[in-house]
């Protein structure tokens, strides 16, 4: 374990000045400062886990991801997580995160100088520079819908999306239909991934044919639906299950320019039970989110204590409105 | 939710009565006792979660897996647990398990009977007629290396067995191994299929080719090493992954008798990283069953909150000791 004496002996200043820089004391240069810090993180210095009560710190880091609105998919989340950590005092502040943000200061740096003791990671792609970092940090970081292999610093939580896209082909099947469509999200994530498989693996099991032409990517883009409902309803689809309540709202409506209606002549699934979901009366896989944000509590102290919990997931739930109906074909 | 009173009027007696029975009175007969409870749990009735300090009970049910001592795989799990429980006020009572007793009473009986308000179930296997209920119980159970799904009451603790052995693959690769074995666990259980299949992909990750003359399944059985070992090593294994530190101790053993030095001619890794692993000198996959321990009380406790936990997963570390080297083929 590197102390504060390691790094002064490295840079060869006191003691008292690698304190002063680690802590941001006034009377310390930004360059020295900056120097301390870089040195600290490149040691594998961590700062001390278990801190009083006023210093107690934690940060939510977020992008790609709307949280303002109670009915922004990170609302409820960040919510969630926030009641579990007042609760036991820590502070969170909420940052949003910008790809330049990430190039600009090292993850671990950005977290020592900072003071947090553990972080609360919404909304990246495989693509981000922390990311990267992640794989190597010395410090508490619990990723949402995100995972990274062998480092004990770093857990996973999210929902069980096997379990979710299973349950919504389960209600399909019941309700009669064979040709049932997957509007997934974004390529390469590892949460569609995990859709795409367990479509696969759900259609298999209920004694039905993948067919390609009936999976698409909507990036979460509501502008994305037009072409694949098209697509989907030539070959035969008389379901289609969104990814998320967003598209599957985005594709009630184009039902309605296609003159097709939801649930008569197409049922339609979303994902996440967001508001709009209510609004739509979509029949969805419920995510629910207060849960995610506790359990992203309740992990991140357990990462604190040097429990090395490496996954936590959630059970979905099926929430049945009026998108779905018995298939007539 | 059904209520004391909607049980009282469907048995035509009185709220007291059904009281009585569901607290086990001293003033009601054992007939009428076990009718209350029966109805009881055909209602779905499940006792308050929340509950007086003085009546905080839970429960670890343990079959096929030994626990009196410390150096027996289950002695650590239930110390966890039991450490964590402890300082939150709950009472432990730790019930060995079997068949017969399964099929005497339904698990919800028996946990409405006995006042537990949750359960944390190791050494079950999928043949257990409790297992079979945990797929529609009321009551908060965490199954230790069993999943069930869509059940809202039950979750699922263990270490993450993919990554455990994709480390001790890295571990022999880089150690210049090509002919690497799986000595699996029982057949037909989730661990020994996740392990499976975490060899095959790992292996395939690695540049190797699975080879089926290189796995079989030892059902935690030393006896079961004898003949594996010899097959192994006549399709030229040049390093034997168990899992276990039983089969691996016993492995070794066997290597023994037929003359071959570990690690000289042959590399073995053992799982659990249990005492035997120390005084063998095995290079391990070690699960921290005092985490994993921990991580169940953690578990149970979210699940008697209603917050619908899936699955929490532990990470596993590489132990290295003096059982494996460099490949010298």
């Amino acid at each position: 374990m590197t102390t504060i004496k390691d790094i002064a002996n490295r840079l060869g200043i006191s003691v008292s000045a690698v304190s002063k820089g680690l802590n941001g004391a006034p009377d310390i240069s930004e360059e020295l400062r900056t120097i301390v810090l870089e040195t600290a993180v490149e040691m594998g210095y961590s700062t001390k886990r278990s801190r009083k009560e006023e210093h107690r710190r934690l940060a939510v880091f977020i992008e790609n991801m709307d949280y303002e609105s109670p009915s922004d998919f990170g609302y409820d989340i960040i919510l969630g997580f926030k009641q579990s950590a007042f609760k036991q005092k820590w502070a969170v502040d909420v940052i949003p995160v910008t790809p330049a943000m990430q190039l600009e200061e090292k993850y671990d740096t950005y977290m020592l100088k900072h003071g947090y003791s553990g972080s609360f990671v919404l909304g990246f792609t495989l693509h981000d520079e922390w990311i990267k970092q992640f794989a190597t940090t010395n410090t508490p970081t619990v990723l949402f819908d995100n995972f990274v292999s062998k480092n004990q610093n770093v857990a996973y939580v999210g929902t069980d999306n096997r379990e979710g896209i299973d349950l919504a082909i389960e209600h399909l099947v019941k309700l009669g239909h064979k040709r049932i469509a997957l509007l997934n999200g974004t390529l390469y994530s590892m949460v569609s991934e995990q859709r795409q498989d367990a479509y696969n693996a759900g259609l298999i099991k209920y004694g039905l044919t993948p067919d390609e032409k009936l999976t698409a990517y909507g990036y979460f883009m509501a502008s994305a639906t037009k072409d694949h409902v098209k697509s989907f309803i030539d070959n035969g689809a008389t379901a289609i299950l969104c990814c998320s309540d967003v598209i599957a709202a985005s594709v009630v409506d184009e039902c309605k320019l296609l003159n097709l209606s939801v649930p008569g002549s197409i049922s339609v699934v979303g994902f996440d039970n967001t508001p709009i979901a209510d609004e739509y009366g979509l029949t969805t896989i419920s995510q629910n989110r207060i849960e995610l944000g506790k359990s992203g509590y309740v992990t991140i102290t357990a990462l604190i204590s040097h429990i090395g919990i490496s996954s936590t997931l959630m059970r979905p739930t099926l929430v049945v409105r009026n998108s779905t109906s018995v298939c007539k074909e």
